[in-house]
């Protein structure tokens, strides 16, 4: 000991690692933020984000409720609020989400948290155990995989498809597991405009998966931060309209129908799931930001919101029309990719062989950056695959950057085969 | 299964306590949280909260910066920001804290947090290993104590007197550790003005407190909310300030210098410890509100905060002079309080053998709430004390509550001795 402390004054500098929690030792930065820093810096057209554009922040509206909250409500908008959040907006929300996805108010309350993302770790938090059994799509939502990953679960991946997780895949995981006696805790979608893929689950598999869930007892954790943002189609419910039991713990987020710098998203589930949750988050940060839980509950409720969203899908439409166009016109045969009805992002399946990650660096070196699907596989076995954003890029440079990608990968399809 | 399922469907509602993880069954609401919410209801002289005053926020400075930063920063102020939060708010608290506490900035670097309250579950989830061991002071903190404890530490609890933490006794401990060949991970303390105290250590323990943590390897954990609002007697510089080493991680935040509905608070330390914490914080919530940030940059960055201090200081002054001098006017023999030169807490000792959680309801039945002290130990074995808030209620309410408050607590001493 005395020997150690001495080497520390000699080397003038503390053994910092020698501090850390064993979890904390095993974090690691989010390969993607990595990525996207070093993307950043340079005058690549980065397809690989997942920002919404600033244009569609409704900067005026966001002014105007600014001023007015401060000037009549700034004794609560300013001081410290409820753990469960500001409840005018509570209700607001809760109404607007009866009107809007049929669920009745009387099914769920609502808990306002830092974005979706505390709330994934909140769920990680009140209902994991390590070693609990944690049913993931794959490809799925990667910061999703690294807050449950903290509370030591084991994934099971279900292959996704172009309607969604293969529930049928699911089925017979579930059988399986039933027979070694085991069960599922929470089965994890991100239902509507899934990112990465950008699929949205059929209405079929939404009413099979609240069926199987009652069967093999297990909760469904919906996350739906895109579902607004459909630009073709017809709307879907939610897994949780179809939810008689309390099972389904829905997730929302103002992030993309309002601006993501309010971090502000709501958790909506059965009182006893949000009774926990609020407890947990007690010790975590007391409350969310009551400034922007006030600007949020006017902006809901003087229609303002309604009125936002078609303002939203106007400004991202073409963006996704340009890049379906883009990967029709430039894309070689063998590669693959969705057409999603809305969201944020395009999934490109590439010829087996063909590792995204080590393209990578070619493709930056010729302009273009997009985010390799691996991370987004919970055993991070497939290497083919790649996420694209469309949101934040403007048509032109969508089409550039599409046409730049196709050379890359034309390149590596001909390096495969010769 | 089956069995267990029927019976499930027959009573039309989930066994929802079984698919809590098992530290979430063990978390317990805060007490203090509960009991205020009892309070809130009736016309009782609340001198329980831990509010800051409404009047005390720079409303007017406020809107003004929000128009200007929505005006000419939205796409900042509305996105997603980085992890550690927004580079020109992280720069200029550094240059505050050097001119105003004498920590170099090259010493330290900034990370935004969701408030201070945010930082204790970082600090948590980053150093704390399950059994390691934890000084807390005797009173601390309480939701540091619920914060940490998620993490499952052993917490060793020092005493403390009006000169903040007993260093002597912590010495002793220390070296009793030794032999076991057991080490401390860290210490925590709320420096100066103390919750639930209101006492502040001496410049002489910061200096003892510093050298201990390098002679038995520990770490610091400074949590200063309250430094800057002192009302009498002279600036003590943190703890941070004599630590040459990076033992020291400093917690300021906004939420009692701006308005707690910000959410916003800061850690100063170690570029290595905010590396991992950064990592650990992505996964919980992204990033800091932004809108928060940008205003709290502004407010900082153009002296207002400089000018605001010195209002809020004439504003509580008067409060806790009031509550003082209430307490030397009504109090019977044999009952002690701290004198505090700063801060929002009062800490009352009453005669050993009264319990003061089993006061309360009396106290409440004649109009006067306080928070019983057995719950700001991490022991729970202190029974005769309370802290009372004088930052919230106006003088003439702290003169009747504190009037009331003897009045029960005479009547206690009366049948305590008959």
């Amino acid at each position: 000991m005395e020997e150690k402390l001495m080497q520390k004054l000699g080397s003038g500098s503390l053994d910092f690692e020698s501090y850390f929690s064993e979890k904390a030792l095993a974090m690691k930065a989010s390969e993607v933020r990595e990525l996207l820093k070093l993307v950043e810096t340079s005058d690549v057209i980065s397809l690989a984000g997942g920002l919404p554009a600033p244009e569609t922040f409704p900067v005026e509206k966001i002014k105007k409720i600014a001023q007015e909250v401060l000037t009549h409500h700034a004794d609560k908008a300013l001081q410290y609020g409820t753990t469960k959040g500001f409840t005018p907006l509570r209700l607001t929300l809760a109404d607007w989400m009866e009107k809007r996805y049929g669920i009745p108010t009387s099914k769920v309350e609502i808990m306002m948290v830092a974005g979706s993302q505390q709330a994934l770790d909140l769920i990680g938090r009140t209902f994991i155990n390590p070693g609990d059994l944690v049913v993931m799509e794959g490809p799925t939502y990667l910061a999703a995989i690294n807050a449950f990953k903290y509370y030591g679960p084991e994934f099971i991946s279900i292959p996704m498809d172009h309607d969604g997780m293969r529930i049928d895949l699911l089925e017979e995981k579930l059988e399986e597991l039933k027979r070694q006696g085991k069960r599922v805790k929470f089965v994890y979608t991100v239902s509507t405009f899934q990112n990465p893929m950008g699929v949205t689950m059929s209405v079929e598999r939404r009413k099979r998966l609240v069926e199987l869930a009652r069967e093999y007892d297990f909760l469904i954790v919906e996350d739906s931060p895109y579902s607004e943002l459909r630009y073709s189609g017809e709307p879907v419910p939610p897994i949780k309209h179809f939810d008689d039991e309390g099972r389904v713990i829905y997730l929302g987020t103002f992030s993309k129908i309002l601006a993501p710098g309010f971090r502000l998203g709501w958790v909506a589930a059965h009182p006893h799931f949000i009774r926990k949750m609020e407890i947990a988050k007690q010790s975590i940060d007391l409350c969310a930001n009551t400034l922007a839980q006030v600007i949020a509950w006017k902006y809901v409720e003087e229609g303002y919101l309604d009125e936002h969203i078609p303002k939203i899908i106007e400004f991202y439409k073409p963006r996704r029309d340009a890049m379906l166009e883009a990967l029709e016109e430039y894309m070689p045969e063998g590669v693959e990719w969705t057409k999603p009805d809305g969201g944020m992002f395009i999934w490109v399946t590439l010829p087996e062989g063909i590792d995204t990650k080590l393209m990578m660096e070619k493709a930056v070196s010729k302009g273009v950056a997009y985010v390799p699907g691996e991370a987004f596989f919970v055993h991070r076995d497939v290497k083919n695959t790649m996420r694209l954003n469309f949101t934040y890029v403007p048509e032109e440079k969508i089409h550039e950057g599409i046409k730049r990608l196709a050379e890359v990968i034309d390149e590596e399809i001909k390096a495969l085969k010769g």
